[in-house]
């Protein structure tokens, strides 16, 4: 069995782990945002500071993908809402089944939940491939990073139904053509949304918390129309 | 066969190649340097930087990896070096085949270098498990990454034989304790070597010019040692 062989079945077995937990997803109405990035563009503070804002009207929770370390775990607990970290033990992405197997044990605070995000191991390719059972992908790009990301990441970028711009305080700082990096992003995904961010600032964040807000009662009123006689 | 022992077998495979290849870069007498790094932390901008300082007394060449795009390579070329791309067709990181075959290909003006770059795809985990025959491994974290990343991504801080700091003209506009991040590499990696520059302000570039001609005078000397009589 070749490289290639293997893979894909190993990306067949990990899409049949992730329909089911998508069903269940819908049997509980939990919207599950699967966040995606290199290291360093802001997951863990996106959360932190979501977690902050929204966790006085909806129920959230996390689950932090890591090669090593617990800290974006424990940074969420901090931030106020259940958090679990799974450490992938050197995988460059989560996987469906550890999904699962975190979501199954037990003392968690993770069932029930409003929202749940899965912040994925730091990375802009490996994750692309691997559902989670997640309603959408966000990837998260920092203007710290340079404005060429999108054409040179093409798979995540289009696959992602929401690109958040993160870190716009440091633009005065740095080269980065913000309309560029909109109109790569609109060549490659031109149904995703686009948002523009500072968690220091607070740019931006009202949208974000609306989105998450309206894409959760979208799928609540989907789920409504479902079992509706 | 299993994932695993598929991934033993790539690793052995790959090690083989590579092993061939730093046979050839002894008898060429070519410094080779793996420059590894997440997306947007500065390896194109630190090689071009490289380029412009070294290219009258030293022949430098490049080769880029990415998953998509040329770019990198055009500015190398802009920068006055030889340089060539290669995608690696989705794969998170270059291994030693790929290298070999470019290295192969006629009319890229790679031959007979005193150092070669080469630039991994943007990654902090999967490029760490494979050796291209380069003499050293580099690891670039930029100040706006975040000062946990060593601990998070060990396994690159522990093989890379130098990590450079890069952004450092960033420091009064991010949280990044430079102390920590020493200290968490020195844990990690005792006998590596730890690199403070900024592109921009030209911060530490004269220290790593230096490395870069250390390392390749200590090898030309080790290669004239085995071979007299």
């Amino acid at each position: 069995m070749s490289r290639i062989d293997v893979q894909q079945k190993v990306l067949a077995a990990n899409s049949a782990v992730a329909e089911a937990l998508r069903a269940s997803f819908r049997t509980s109405g939990t919207l599950v945002v699967n966040v995606i990035s290199s290291p360093g563009s802001g997951k863990t503070t996106l959360l932190e500071v979501t977690a902050r804002a929204l966790k006085s009207r909806l129920r959230l929770g996390g689950l932090d993908g890591d090669i090593a370390t617990e800290r974006d775990a424990e940074r969420l607990r901090r931030a106020g809402i259940p958090a679990r970290q799974i450490l992938t033990g050197g995988a460059c992405h989560l996987d469906a089944r550890q999904v699962g197997k975190a979501l199954g044990e037990e003392g968690e605070g993770l069932a029930g939940l409003d929202v749940l995000f899965i912040e994925n191991v730091g990375n802009l390719i490996c994750p692309t491939s691997y559902d989670l059972g997640e309603d959408f992908k966000v990837v998260l790009l920092s203007v710290a990073e340079g404005d060429d990301k999108p054409f040179k990441y093409p798979a995540i970028f289009a696959r992602a139904a929401v690109t958040v711009i993160t870190k716009t305080d440091l633009l005065p700082h740095v080269d980065f053509d913000l309309s560029a990096v909109r109109e790569q992003v609109a060549a490659l995904n031109p149904a995703g949304r686009f948002l523009v961010t500072s968690a220091r600032t607070g740019e931006g964040m009202e949208s974000w918390y609306a989105l998450v807000e309206e894409e959760l009662a979208a799928k609540r009123a989907r789920t409504e129309m479902a079992v509706a006689p």
